[in-house]
Protein backbone atom coordinates (compact mmCIF):
# COMPACT_ATOMS: atom_id res chain seq x y z
CA UNK A 1 0.00 0.00 0.00
CA UNK A 2 1.33 3.19 -0.99
CA UNK A 3 2.02 5.91 1.90
CA UNK A 4 -0.13 8.67 2.17
CA UNK A 5 0.98 12.07 2.85
CA UNK A 6 -0.52 14.53 5.40
CA UNK A 7 -1.40 17.29 2.75
CA UNK A 8 -2.78 14.33 0.78
CA UNK A 9 -5.25 13.27 3.35
CA UNK A 10 -5.88 16.94 4.51
CA UNK A 11 -6.87 17.70 0.71
CA UNK A 12 -9.25 14.60 0.32
CA UNK A 13 -10.72 15.85 3.86
CA UNK A 14 -11.33 18.93 2.46
CA UNK A 15 -13.24 17.61 -0.80
CA UNK A 16 -15.30 15.87 1.66
CA UNK A 17 -16.35 18.51 3.45
CA UNK A 18 -17.00 20.78 0.13
CA UNK A 19 -19.43 18.15 -1.34
CA UNK A 20 -21.04 17.17 2.21
CA UNK A 21 -21.79 20.71 2.67
CA UNK A 22 -23.65 20.85 -0.78
CA UNK A 23 -24.99 17.41 0.12
CA UNK A 24 -26.59 18.45 3.61
CA UNK A 25 -27.58 22.25 1.61
CA UNK A 26 -29.31 20.09 -1.09
CA UNK A 27 -31.28 17.39 0.92
CA UNK A 28 -31.22 18.72 4.26
CA UNK A 29 -29.83 16.94 7.13
CA UNK A 30 -32.38 14.66 7.46
CA UNK A 31 -32.24 13.55 3.98
CA UNK A 32 -28.41 13.50 2.83
CA UNK A 33 -28.43 9.90 3.71
CA UNK A 34 -25.11 7.96 3.51
CA UNK A 35 -25.95 6.88 0.38
CA UNK A 36 -26.57 10.57 -0.85
CA UNK A 37 -23.33 11.87 0.97
CA UNK A 38 -21.32 8.55 -1.23
CA UNK A 39 -22.68 9.83 -4.27
CA UNK A 40 -21.92 13.28 -3.75
CA UNK A 41 -18.34 12.72 -2.84
CA UNK A 42 -17.67 9.93 -5.21
CA UNK A 43 -16.21 8.09 -2.24
CA UNK A 44 -17.08 4.48 -0.06
CA UNK A 45 -18.24 5.35 3.15
CA UNK A 46 -15.74 3.19 4.24
CA UNK A 47 -13.36 5.90 3.24
CA UNK A 48 -15.89 8.69 4.10
CA UNK A 49 -16.13 7.46 7.73
CA UNK A 50 -11.98 6.74 7.78
CA UNK A 51 -12.04 11.10 7.74
CA UNK A 52 -15.32 11.40 9.93
CA UNK A 53 -16.42 9.49 12.87
CA UNK A 54 -19.95 9.56 11.82
CA UNK A 55 -22.42 11.90 9.82
CA UNK A 56 -23.04 14.12 13.21
CA UNK A 57 -19.33 14.87 13.15
CA UNK A 58 -19.38 15.08 9.19
CA UNK A 59 -21.66 17.91 9.87
CA UNK A 60 -20.22 19.66 12.55
CA UNK A 61 -17.04 20.01 11.09
CA UNK A 62 -18.63 21.71 8.27
CA UNK A 63 -20.30 23.55 10.46
CA UNK A 64 -16.83 24.07 12.40
CA UNK A 65 -15.16 25.09 8.78
CA UNK A 66 -17.76 27.94 8.85
CA UNK A 67 -17.09 29.19 12.68
CA UNK A 68 -13.72 29.61 11.59
CA UNK A 69 -14.30 32.01 8.71
CA UNK A 70 -16.76 33.61 11.18
CA UNK A 71 -14.62 34.08 13.94
CA UNK A 72 -11.97 35.96 11.04
CA UNK A 73 -14.51 38.28 10.18
CA UNK A 74 -15.78 39.03 13.15
CA UNK A 75 -12.77 39.84 14.98
CA UNK A 76 -11.68 42.30 11.16
CA UNK A 77 -14.99 43.81 10.49
CA UNK A 78 -17.36 42.85 13.20
CA UNK A 79 -20.57 40.57 13.42
CA UNK A 80 -22.64 43.06 11.18
CA UNK A 81 -20.29 42.76 8.42
CA UNK A 82 -21.01 38.92 8.94
CA UNK A 83 -24.38 39.57 8.34
CA UNK A 84 -23.77 41.59 5.52
CA UNK A 85 -21.91 39.14 3.42
CA UNK A 86 -24.73 36.51 4.21
CA UNK A 87 -26.89 38.53 2.70
CA UNK A 88 -24.47 39.39 -0.27
CA UNK A 89 -24.45 35.15 -0.74
CA UNK A 90 -28.34 34.57 -0.42
CA UNK A 91 -29.16 34.37 -3.15
CA UNK A 92 -27.00 31.07 -3.83
CA UNK A 93 -29.63 27.97 -3.11
CA UNK A 94 -26.77 26.62 -1.31
CA UNK A 95 -26.37 29.44 1.52
CA UNK A 96 -29.89 28.95 2.26
CA UNK A 97 -29.84 25.42 2.20
CA UNK A 98 -27.03 25.06 3.96
CA UNK A 99 -28.48 27.35 6.38
CA UNK A 100 -31.90 25.14 6.83
CA UNK A 101 -30.08 22.40 7.55
CA UNK A 102 -28.63 24.05 10.44
CA UNK A 103 -31.88 24.53 11.47
CA UNK A 104 -33.13 20.84 11.09
CA UNK A 105 -30.99 20.06 13.67
CA UNK A 106 -32.35 22.73 16.03
CA UNK A 107 -34.82 19.70 18.09
CA UNK A 108 -32.11 18.10 18.50
CA UNK A 109 -29.99 20.79 20.12
CA UNK A 110 -33.00 20.85 22.56
CA UNK A 111 -33.12 17.27 23.16
CA UNK A 112 -29.51 15.50 22.81
CA UNK A 113 -27.33 17.26 25.11
CA UNK A 114 -23.89 15.20 24.00
CA UNK A 115 -24.39 16.83 20.37
CA UNK A 116 -25.51 20.47 21.94
CA UNK A 117 -22.07 20.40 23.69
CA UNK A 118 -20.65 19.71 20.55
CA UNK A 119 -22.68 22.61 18.83
CA UNK A 120 -21.70 24.71 21.69
CA UNK A 121 -17.59 24.47 21.31
CA UNK A 122 -18.50 25.31 17.45
CA UNK A 123 -19.99 28.93 18.26
CA UNK A 124 -18.00 29.56 21.98
CA UNK A 125 -15.30 30.68 19.48
CA UNK A 126 -17.81 33.18 17.45
CA UNK A 127 -19.47 34.45 20.92
CA UNK A 128 -15.71 35.04 22.30
CA UNK A 129 -14.53 37.06 19.00
CA UNK A 130 -17.82 39.39 18.96
CA UNK A 131 -17.17 40.14 22.89
CA UNK A 132 -13.80 41.19 22.21
CA UNK A 133 -14.42 43.07 19.11
CA UNK A 134 -16.83 45.22 20.69
CA UNK A 135 -14.80 45.78 24.07
CA UNK A 136 -11.75 47.13 21.79
CA UNK A 137 -14.36 49.59 19.69
CA UNK A 138 -15.32 50.93 23.04
CA UNK A 139 -11.93 51.91 23.64
CA UNK A 140 -11.96 53.40 20.52
CA UNK A 141 -14.71 55.56 21.35
CA UNK A 142 -16.91 54.56 18.71
CA UNK A 143 -19.47 52.22 21.05
CA UNK A 144 -22.42 53.46 23.42
CA UNK A 145 -21.10 53.29 26.84
CA UNK A 146 -24.92 53.18 28.40
CA UNK A 147 -25.22 49.02 28.18
CA UNK A 148 -22.85 46.62 28.74
CA UNK A 149 -20.70 45.05 26.26
CA UNK A 150 -22.59 41.45 26.62
CA UNK A 151 -25.88 43.11 26.22
CA UNK A 152 -24.98 45.02 23.02
CA UNK A 153 -23.42 41.26 22.15
CA UNK A 154 -26.51 39.59 22.43
CA UNK A 155 -28.42 42.24 21.16
CA UNK A 156 -26.52 41.29 17.42
CA UNK A 157 -26.58 38.19 18.29
CA UNK A 158 -30.42 38.08 18.27
CA UNK A 159 -29.77 39.73 14.69
CA UNK A 160 -27.88 37.83 13.15
CA UNK A 161 -30.00 34.36 14.60
CA UNK A 162 -33.19 36.39 12.79
CA UNK A 163 -31.21 36.91 9.73
CA UNK A 164 -30.19 33.00 9.80
CA UNK A 165 -34.12 31.96 9.75
CA UNK A 166 -35.17 34.39 7.42
CA UNK A 167 -33.13 33.06 5.40
CA UNK A 168 -33.71 29.72 5.62
CA UNK A 169 -36.87 29.61 5.00
CA UNK A 170 -36.41 31.33 1.58
CA UNK A 171 -37.50 34.83 2.55
CA UNK A 172 -36.46 37.74 0.09
CA UNK A 173 -32.89 39.12 0.91
CA UNK A 174 -33.08 42.07 -1.30
CA UNK A 175 -34.64 45.00 1.08
CA UNK A 176 -32.41 43.94 4.37
CA UNK A 177 -30.24 46.54 3.98
CA UNK A 178 -31.19 49.14 5.37
CA UNK A 179 -32.72 46.91 8.60
CA UNK A 180 -28.84 46.08 8.62
CA UNK A 181 -28.00 49.71 9.17
CA UNK A 182 -30.16 49.99 11.72
CA UNK A 183 -29.01 46.96 13.58
CA UNK A 184 -25.73 48.52 13.74
CA UNK A 185 -26.30 52.14 14.67
CA UNK A 186 -28.31 51.15 17.74
CA UNK A 187 -25.00 49.14 18.94
CA UNK A 188 -22.54 52.55 18.38
CA UNK A 189 -22.48 55.86 20.17
CA UNK A 190 -24.73 58.76 19.14
CA UNK B 1 -76.47 8.35 14.71
CA UNK B 2 -77.22 11.04 16.83
CA UNK B 3 -77.49 14.88 15.63
CA UNK B 4 -73.54 16.59 16.50
CA UNK B 5 -73.98 20.35 16.97
CA UNK B 6 -71.70 22.97 15.50
CA UNK B 7 -70.86 23.99 19.16
CA UNK B 8 -69.79 20.48 19.48
CA UNK B 9 -67.51 20.28 16.77
CA UNK B 10 -65.79 23.14 17.27
CA UNK B 11 -65.11 22.27 20.74
CA UNK B 12 -63.83 18.77 19.52
CA UNK B 13 -61.47 20.42 17.22
CA UNK B 14 -60.42 22.80 19.91
CA UNK B 15 -59.21 19.73 21.57
CA UNK B 16 -57.33 18.41 18.74
CA UNK B 17 -55.74 21.18 18.32
CA UNK B 18 -54.05 21.88 21.92
CA UNK B 19 -53.31 18.09 21.88
CA UNK B 20 -51.65 18.19 18.50
CA UNK B 21 -49.56 21.27 19.68
CA UNK B 22 -48.28 19.38 22.48
CA UNK B 23 -47.14 16.20 20.55
CA UNK B 24 -45.90 18.33 17.51
CA UNK B 25 -43.45 20.04 20.76
CA UNK B 26 -42.69 17.27 22.40
CA UNK B 27 -41.77 14.71 19.21
CA UNK B 28 -40.71 17.36 16.66
CA UNK B 29 -42.71 17.65 13.33
CA UNK B 30 -41.45 14.30 11.36
CA UNK B 31 -41.61 12.78 14.92
CA UNK B 32 -45.42 13.51 15.44
CA UNK B 33 -46.00 10.43 13.28
CA UNK B 34 -50.15 9.90 12.92
CA UNK B 35 -49.82 7.14 15.31
CA UNK B 36 -48.67 9.40 18.04
CA UNK B 37 -51.10 11.67 16.73
CA UNK B 38 -53.47 9.57 17.59
CA UNK B 39 -52.35 8.73 21.13
CA UNK B 40 -51.76 11.96 21.77
CA UNK B 41 -55.66 13.40 20.95
CA UNK B 42 -57.14 9.81 22.15
CA UNK B 43 -58.98 9.66 18.61
CA UNK B 44 -58.96 7.45 15.41
CA UNK B 45 -56.97 9.06 12.32
CA UNK B 46 -60.30 8.47 11.02
CA UNK B 47 -61.83 11.39 13.56
CA UNK B 48 -58.30 13.35 13.34
CA UNK B 49 -58.83 13.60 9.96
CA UNK B 50 -62.48 14.37 9.98
CA UNK B 51 -61.69 17.89 11.49
CA UNK B 52 -58.61 18.75 9.92
CA UNK B 53 -57.54 16.99 6.18
CA UNK B 54 -54.20 15.46 6.52
CA UNK B 55 -51.00 16.16 9.41
CA UNK B 56 -50.12 19.30 7.15
CA UNK B 57 -53.07 21.22 7.57
CA UNK B 58 -53.24 20.43 11.51
CA UNK B 59 -49.83 21.67 11.59
CA UNK B 60 -50.72 24.71 9.87
CA UNK B 61 -54.19 25.03 12.06
CA UNK B 62 -51.77 25.23 15.21
CA UNK B 63 -49.74 27.81 13.96
CA UNK B 64 -53.23 29.52 12.42
CA UNK B 65 -53.88 29.41 16.24
CA UNK B 66 -50.32 31.44 17.03
CA UNK B 67 -51.04 33.93 14.49
CA UNK B 68 -54.44 35.05 15.77
CA UNK B 69 -53.23 35.21 18.99
CA UNK B 70 -49.88 36.82 17.98
CA UNK B 71 -52.01 39.60 15.68
CA UNK B 72 -53.98 40.41 18.95
CA UNK B 73 -51.49 41.44 20.65
CA UNK B 74 -49.45 43.06 18.18
CA UNK B 75 -52.45 45.67 17.55
CA UNK B 76 -52.89 46.21 21.29
CA UNK B 77 -49.32 46.07 22.80
CA UNK B 78 -46.74 45.68 20.08
CA UNK B 79 -44.42 43.29 18.23
CA UNK B 80 -41.74 43.62 21.40
CA UNK B 81 -44.57 42.66 23.75
CA UNK B 82 -44.86 39.59 22.00
CA UNK B 83 -41.30 38.83 22.35
CA UNK B 84 -41.36 39.22 26.22
CA UNK B 85 -44.37 36.96 26.61
CA UNK B 86 -42.35 34.21 24.24
CA UNK B 87 -39.21 35.13 26.56
CA UNK B 88 -41.94 35.23 29.95
CA UNK B 89 -43.08 31.50 28.51
CA UNK B 90 -39.57 30.15 27.57
CA UNK B 91 -38.76 28.34 30.87
CA UNK B 92 -41.63 26.06 29.31
CA UNK B 93 -40.34 23.03 27.14
CA UNK B 94 -44.17 22.87 25.71
CA UNK B 95 -42.80 26.53 24.11
CA UNK B 96 -39.67 25.58 22.80
CA UNK B 97 -40.69 22.14 21.62
CA UNK B 98 -43.62 24.09 19.30
CA UNK B 99 -40.84 26.69 18.14
CA UNK B 100 -38.71 23.87 17.08
CA UNK B 101 -41.47 22.01 15.69
CA UNK B 102 -42.20 24.99 13.39
CA UNK B 103 -38.27 25.48 12.44
CA UNK B 104 -38.31 21.73 10.80
CA UNK B 105 -40.23 22.86 8.46
CA UNK B 106 -37.95 25.75 7.58
CA UNK B 107 -36.65 23.09 4.41
CA UNK B 108 -40.28 22.69 3.22
CA UNK B 109 -40.66 26.60 3.27
CA UNK B 110 -38.17 26.79 1.18
CA UNK B 111 -38.75 23.47 -1.37
CA UNK B 112 -42.84 23.27 -1.06
CA UNK B 113 -44.29 26.04 -3.14
CA UNK B 114 -47.89 24.92 -1.98
CA UNK B 115 -46.78 24.63 1.82
CA UNK B 116 -44.82 28.23 1.77
CA UNK B 117 -47.88 29.64 0.31
CA UNK B 118 -49.89 28.39 2.90
CA UNK B 119 -47.50 29.49 5.83
CA UNK B 120 -47.40 32.94 4.11
CA UNK B 121 -50.85 33.37 4.34
CA UNK B 122 -50.57 32.46 8.44
CA UNK B 123 -47.88 35.43 8.85
CA UNK B 124 -49.25 38.14 6.34
CA UNK B 125 -51.45 39.44 9.07
CA UNK B 126 -49.13 39.55 11.53
CA UNK B 127 -47.07 41.61 9.28
CA UNK B 128 -50.28 43.86 8.61
CA UNK B 129 -50.76 44.14 12.16
CA UNK B 130 -47.06 45.11 12.78
CA UNK B 131 -46.86 47.94 10.23
CA UNK B 132 -50.21 48.92 11.14
CA UNK B 133 -49.54 49.65 15.01
CA UNK B 134 -46.08 51.34 13.56
CA UNK B 135 -48.35 53.30 11.98
CA UNK B 136 -50.09 54.65 14.93
CA UNK B 137 -47.24 54.90 16.91
CA UNK B 138 -45.65 57.55 14.45
CA UNK B 139 -49.29 59.66 14.58
CA UNK B 140 -48.87 59.51 18.02
CA UNK B 141 -45.37 60.62 17.94
CA UNK B 142 -43.22 58.31 19.86
CA UNK B 143 -41.73 56.51 17.04
CA UNK B 144 -38.89 57.81 15.30
CA UNK B 145 -39.56 59.95 11.93
CA UNK B 146 -35.97 59.26 9.88
CA UNK B 147 -36.34 55.69 8.71
CA UNK B 148 -39.66 54.19 6.84
CA UNK B 149 -42.24 51.91 8.62
CA UNK B 150 -41.28 49.16 6.68
CA UNK B 151 -37.67 48.99 7.55
CA UNK B 152 -38.46 49.41 11.62
CA UNK B 153 -41.46 46.58 10.72
CA UNK B 154 -38.65 44.76 8.98
CA UNK B 155 -36.12 45.33 11.91
CA UNK B 156 -38.54 44.07 14.65
CA UNK B 157 -39.72 40.84 12.40
CA UNK B 158 -35.73 39.98 12.14
CA UNK B 159 -35.57 40.46 16.66
CA UNK B 160 -38.74 38.58 16.63
CA UNK B 161 -37.26 35.59 14.05
CA UNK B 162 -33.72 35.49 15.88
CA UNK B 163 -35.63 35.05 19.75
CA UNK B 164 -37.37 32.35 17.58
CA UNK B 165 -34.68 30.45 16.89
CA UNK B 166 -32.44 31.11 19.97
CA UNK B 167 -35.21 29.91 22.35
CA UNK B 168 -35.99 26.95 19.87
CA UNK B 169 -32.37 25.52 19.89
CA UNK B 170 -32.92 25.45 23.40
CA UNK B 171 -30.73 28.31 24.27
CA UNK B 172 -30.82 30.30 27.75
CA UNK B 173 -33.94 33.13 27.75
CA UNK B 174 -32.73 34.40 31.13
CA UNK B 175 -31.20 37.88 30.62
CA UNK B 176 -32.52 38.54 27.06
CA UNK B 177 -34.47 41.34 29.01
CA UNK B 178 -32.05 43.87 28.13
CA UNK B 179 -31.52 43.32 24.42
CA UNK B 180 -35.61 43.59 24.06
CA UNK B 181 -35.06 47.54 25.78
CA UNK B 182 -32.47 47.93 22.96
CA UNK B 183 -34.74 46.80 20.46
CA UNK B 184 -37.68 48.67 21.67
CA UNK B 185 -35.72 51.74 21.78
CA UNK B 186 -34.30 51.26 18.57
CA UNK B 187 -37.29 52.09 17.12
CA UNK B 188 -38.61 55.18 19.33
CA UNK B 189 -37.94 58.80 19.25
CA UNK B 190 -35.11 59.82 21.00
Amino acid sequence: MPRVSQDQLDARRQEILTAARACFARHGYEGATVRRLEEATGLSRGAIFHHFRDKDSLFLAVAEDDAAAMVETVARNGLVQVMRDLLARAVSPDTTGWLGSQLEVSRRLRTDPAFARRWAERSAAVAAATRERLARQREAGVLREDVPIDVLAQFLELAYDGLVLHLAMGQPAGDLGPVLDLVEEAVRRR
